[in-house]
């Protein structure tokens, strides 16, 4: 039967549930799935494919005649477990931070570096999720015009952090609304009607791990280990969907009409950029799209050869689930 | 008897209400006061002082014997009725756009050029909320260390657009959790779980009127013609306090610490920088705050003499009523 034996780690969370609708919705030859998950979802039935599979535990014998293995399941479980698959055979797509800055472990956004992808040694690395909304509309540019510098500053959805925090704020809102106490238990204070300027945890230099991995992944992604940047990364009370706003400097000149020209014809982007009709990118508008939404390209004056921009990309689908699915669709050949 | 007779133009409003409150609460001397607003609000009664005031239609005869006329009723009512006001011998202090760039009006800060207030010709301008909050937590340091550009991506609530947007963001959020449509009426798009990078109207090179605001308003705040300022900004389903994330560019070298220690003397200014306890500013404990929050400060290695920095100011406060009581506190010599 043709087809390969894809196995999914971490199947019952945000972004696992995803890649099996990706999967499905790509047409991503599938000859059996097996869905693996913590010992407390076992059992637990996932539809796919007008079926059901049944989630099994994940373990270091989860991975025998699998062919891709497409983990989602946090850090530490990727650490314990995707060399395992990898020495089972399969050929393992990391979505944790892991493996990403690992020498031998390909980090691939397949619209920037698909040619990464040829030199991996059994497990390929799924980058950052607002690292790879940025880096999509970015990169075009950087080819353009040569990126120098880059501030960031984030608007990052719930759903980036999980399942539970999708249910924390609608049911925090909720109370708020009705006046009743909701104690946070996902984030450490109230994401309802709040901003929550911490997302990872606070590292070198007072930046936090999600603001280090925009910078450090960027630079592997694109290749340009020179490549400056600054971010604030900011958790907001959206559910899907990141956005960002990208003050780029650039190299040489590039106008905003010629940006936009670039970005149009880039895989993976959409412009959507017409202020006179109140056309801009939103998350509301980014959610269940594969494209990144680039919008509000002005020409900044206060630095020579700079650009703003601002773009909204569903993180769990580009910034997750799709992109692996993408890369795997490259890495076995099926593309 | 002692006091003077106040004037509130757009008494109604989220600001103007918020003026009363201020005027009470920092025991302004106020012997009369006159509730002003449009015809639609005549007779509906407000809570000061301990009584109530009866709302009076704003006219240009509104003004005979009024020492101070604090106008918050938008800029084309300001232009027609503040001049009325000034020319019948009351000070005006307007919270609007209307004459924030006219040379002869001092446009201030008290934390930042108090002494320009001497200058005034019967109109003192109070700026933009958001300008106001960024202001007040750079100046310090632009003092310090010689502010060269500054990049900044704003986070603004809905109270930032009036009563009306609060209601909508309210209800709006109801809507959306029981599944039922509230289409949207203040905002072009809807504002729950959302984002839109749409701020006033779009202006030149398509940066909006709030946007230049921050560049034009803060040149002629800090007297730094020069000042190289570019903005996003972005409208948040936050209720009330502005957060900003601010990249600023130095002409000398500024650490982190020394920065704190600049902040922590600085009047109008709150330090909330302590990463490993998880403290930093966000809007819920900026609301109902005198002092605009300011924390996350990294030093930014992508540029000579960087600084990040992450601040939230609750914006009906200091960004619009306190300043503007303020301003009339040392004007009339109260202070």
């Amino acid at each position: 039967m043709a087809g390969f034996r894809i196995a999914v780690a971490g199947a019952t969370g945000a972004v696992g549930t995803e890649m099996l609708r990706v999967l499905e919705k790509r047409k991503f030859p599938v000859r059996e799935f097996v869905a693996l998950a913590s010992r407390r979802s076992v059992g637990k039935r996932l539809p796919f494919a007008g079926g059901e599979v049944e989630v099994a535990e994940l373990s270091k014998d989860s991975f025998e005649g699998v062919d891709l293995a497409l983990f989602s399941a946090g850090a530490s479980r990727s650490m314990e477990f995707a060399p395992a698959a990898a020495a089972a055979g399969a050929l393992v797509v990391d979505n944790s931070s892991a493996f990403r800055m690992d020498e031998g472990v390909p980090l691939v956004v397949p619209e920037i570096n698909p040619e990464a992808i040829a030199s991996h040694k059994g497990i390929i690395a799924n980058p950052n999720c607002s690292t790879i909304v940025m880096a999509v509309a970015v990169w075009p540019l950087h080819r353009a015009a040569g990126l120098k510098r880059l501030v960031a500053a984030t608007y990052q959805a719930v759903s980036g952090t999980g399942a539970a925090a999708i249910d924390e704020l609608a049911e925090q809102t909720r109370a708020v609304q009705c006046g009743k106490a909701y104690p946070p238990k996902v984030y450490p204070y109230p994401i309802a009607f709040n901003l929550l300027p911490h997302i990872g945890d606070f590292a070198e230099r007072a930046y936090t791990t999600e603001e280090l991995k925009m910078l450090y992944e960027t630079r592997k992604i694109f290749g340009a280990p020179e490549l400056r940047v600054s971010c604030t990364t900011v958790r907001v009370p959206v559910f899907r969907a990141h956005s960002e706003a990208l003050n780029c400097e650039f190299e040489r000149a590039l106008t905003p009409d010629e940006a936009r020209r670039v970005l149009a014809e880039a895989p993976g982007v959409e412009v959507v950029d017409d202020p006179k009709s109140n056309r801009y990118p939103m998350p509301l508008d980014a959610t269940g799209r594969d494209e990144v939404l680039v919008g509000r390209i002005r020409q900044d004056s206060s630095v020579e050869h700079g650009l703003d921009l601002w773009v909204s990309g569903d993180q769990i689908l580009k910034g997750a689930a799709l992109n692996a699915v993408q890369i795997a669709e490259i890495a076995l050949g099926k593309v």
